[in-house]
């Protein structure tokens, strides 16, 4: 049942939040042992969560925003209880959470039911969630394949039917890539609008957290139960809430959208073209827009991202370097190495770049892109072919990502079904302007209700 | 005559602008080759200003807050036509520049009269203005002694009566050091308050622009001229004028005021310490504050100084180091060669020391420390002695500013003058918090109308 049938089912009566957390919960227990996107399961708080929705449902109160809609989270936000492992070995030696996440509390406090934590890349450091203490998570759609990274574990779980709502981080691509690879909606809000208070950083001045979902609806909702200041997350910058649901179908007539030419053409395969190009069709953009300076901001957030993932991991690779991921160790050694001089010429670019970006949408209110250049590898692939090019495959999977989430807009990425992929997915992005995720939003219910982007089931 | 008596004669026709700059003109001949405060004089554009000023009063039009009033700038601002030096050799090489800094710009629309460019260290990095490419400037009242740095020619104009008022920059110290070693006023206002396009940088994220003055009037006016937003300016963050002027007799009843201790007490020599001792008795402050963690910012400070300010210059580092200030260059290229996992560090810790520091001001309205540890040194001096300890003397101008301004508060610099030190003033912090300075310049006015902080005309 997805997200707003579920929600309605709940909230009438016709089924109870216990029933709909248990039968999230046989499905995790059937399609587990060959997908692997959990590395945790919190059964007893799952039912305590749903038996106080049906209990207040009971005694006739009002029932909350997300009343008994199971979701799962990355393993990299606190749960109180458990100890946040980020995909690590090294956390494992970490006291357990002595309170819920921000974003956990929100949606806990909107009646959402919490049924596990989410496998991930060691640290949200790669593209692929081939994590070698937890094993690779698998891509529902075709086994074989990485689910995308690091937030693997968010959009397998969600792919695989296991919830319809998962919480994952995007720094440089992490909610969008494994959105595009296992076909479902992924939304990266803008930077600095969801708070990141108890989730384990990678990178201060990038992460994002947010949502993964079965619909645009289910993004929407989730989001808004989300939203709202933190004064105690330093990168938290929203004011005040904007409601996006039951706005929802305001639809994109007299919004100026245009699709990305350059970069974000040259780096995506005919597939990723492809689909990139259907939504547009169906969104009626039909003029090419260059995005300023992608390659330096995609240069700029890889020495920024290993400068400042190196330094928060500094006294524990000087130790035990050995108990880290053997896939990104190195990387996180060569950013603690970095001098200075790269890191705050990367940071005054970015201002510099950010404006350039945000300029874009005095002429643009969306701008659509490939959301990868190709559609889900095999796990353990080396290298990835683009327009006959051969690529390493784990940062290039970030190449049409890492230069929009730097800038810091929001994106939506909506999953659809190229030809010529053997039906797997490949995403596209929905960018607009720095605080104007409804925009996303509204194109991406466009697309949804064209019946262009949408979940599949997998054949489990 | 000093800002208020000049402006209002100028105002009132008594006497022209004209003779207004060029007695300032005069008196810069009879007294530059002693303290050596000036490295350009621009006497054709001061006499045009003048001129037009003087025209705008016979059309009987209303004249400006500053008409007539000659100052000067640090040779770090941008002044049309000329290149712009920041203390270097290096710099000589540059274009002239192309339009005046926005202060600049700001101070000639106010009527004032721009009569040169002022002495500094090299590139800001110092605190004595022994400029070995432009001579050291000498204090006005001990020629045998620094002025203070990096705006050293800013402070000594003043105090040598050359000038009314002086612009300068402090990312450190460098406005307050000078003013407190030369006996003028001084003001730093609040990180991001004034605009700094159109001036040679040394810190991004640290640095502040602001005025030297002969009375709090002056310093009251020039910022009232100069503030306002400015969207070109990255780092500025005003978004409103808040005029002090006519305000300025506010007083200080009814504010809690602390004095600093700590820190503040034991890197200060006893006439520092007493010149505090008597502008808190003057202001009715009993109580001892503690500052948190200034050690430790004045430490994050040094590393983020020394690496943004070697990134800046490490291409010319890399082939010329030769030409760089033999006081400095050593830092630089140390500072380029810093890891970035420093840096990253000390930016993190900034963000929670910003934050301690201002919720000291949820208690306390204005903090009273002395500006410097001792009077102005020898020229030369390798050491200073604070309370028997011998410290390096360039660095160490510093230690009681260089905390102050990390945390990016606003702060009023009285010339105060102390027994024990033959003669030589030591200046006192009057410091608020952020985007108070009308508190600092209202305390500033109370210790000048009580007579303990004042202007004295040097023997020269």
């Amino acid at each position: 049942m997805k997200t707003v049938a579920l929600l309605n089912a709940v909230a009438t009566g016709q089924v109870s939040a216990r029933d709909m957390c248990d039968a999230a919960l046989a499905r995790i227990e059937a399609t587990e042992p060959r997908i692997n996107a959990f590395t945790a399961q919190t059964v007893q708080r799952a039912r305590a969560e749903a038996d106080a929705v049906d209990a207040k449902r009971l005694r006739g109160e009002v029932l909350p925003l997300l009343a008994g809609l199971p979701y799962a989270v990355k393993n990299l936000f606190d749960i109180e209880g458990m100890t946040t492992l980020a995909g690590s070995k090294v956390n494992r030696g970490l006291p357990p959470a002595k309170s819920d996440a921000v974003l956990v509390q929100r949606m806990k406090a909107s009646g959402a039911v919490l049924v596990g934590a989410l496998n991930m890349d060691e640290y949200a450091y790669g593209f692929t969630t081939e994590n070698t203490h937890y094993g690779a998570t698998h891509n529902p759609h075709d086994l074989t394949r990485i689910a995308g990274g690091s937030s693997g574990g968010s959009g397998a779980a969600v792919a695989a039917l296991q919830v319809p709502v998962a919480l994952g981080s995007d720094t440089n691509g992490s909610i969008r890539v494994p959105a595009s690879l296992c076909g479902v909606w992924g939304l990266k809000p803008t930077f600095g609008r969801l708070s990141r208070r108890g989730s384990f950083p990678f990178v201060h001045s990038i992460d994002h957290l947010g949502p993964f979902g079965d619909s645009v609806e289910a993004l929407a909702l989730s989001y808004d139960a989300m939203q709202g200041t933190d004064p105690l997350d330093p990168g938290c910058h929203a004011t005040h809430a904007q409601l996006i649901e039951g706005s929802l179908d305001a639809g994109t007539k007299g919004l100026r959208i245009g699709i990305l030419g350059g970069w974000f053409h040259d780096n995506a395969s005919p597939p990723a073209r492809s689909v990139a190009a259907l939504a547009a069709k169906t969104l009626g953009a039909t003029e090419v827009v260059t995005w300023p300076d992608a390659g330096l901001g995609r240069a700029a957030a890889f020495i920024i991202s290993a400068s400042e993932g190196g330094s928060l991991h500094l006294k524990n690779l000087r130790v035990r370097a050995k108990d880290f991921e053997p896939l990104s160790v190195d990387r996180f050694i060569a950013g603690a190495l970095q001098p200075a001089e790269w890191t705050i010429r990367a940071q005054r670019f970015r201002r510099i770049y950010r404006d350039c970006v945000n300029s874009l949408f005095e002429e643009w209110d969306l701008l659509i892109a490939p959301a990868t250049p190709v559609c889900a590898p095999v796990i353990g692939s080396e290298t990835i072919d683009i327009g006959g090019v051969k690529h390493p495959a784990r940062p290039s999977m970030g190449l049409l990502t890492q230069p929009v989430s730097f800038a810091g807009c929001p994106v939506v990425a909506a999953p659809m079904w190229p030809e010529g992929t053997g039906g797997m997915p490949i995403g596209v992005q929905l960018i607009a302007a720095p605080w104007r995720e409804d925009i996303c939003l509204h194109a991406a219910k466009v697309l949804q209700d064209a019946g262009v982007a949408q979940l599949k089931e997998p054949a489990l």
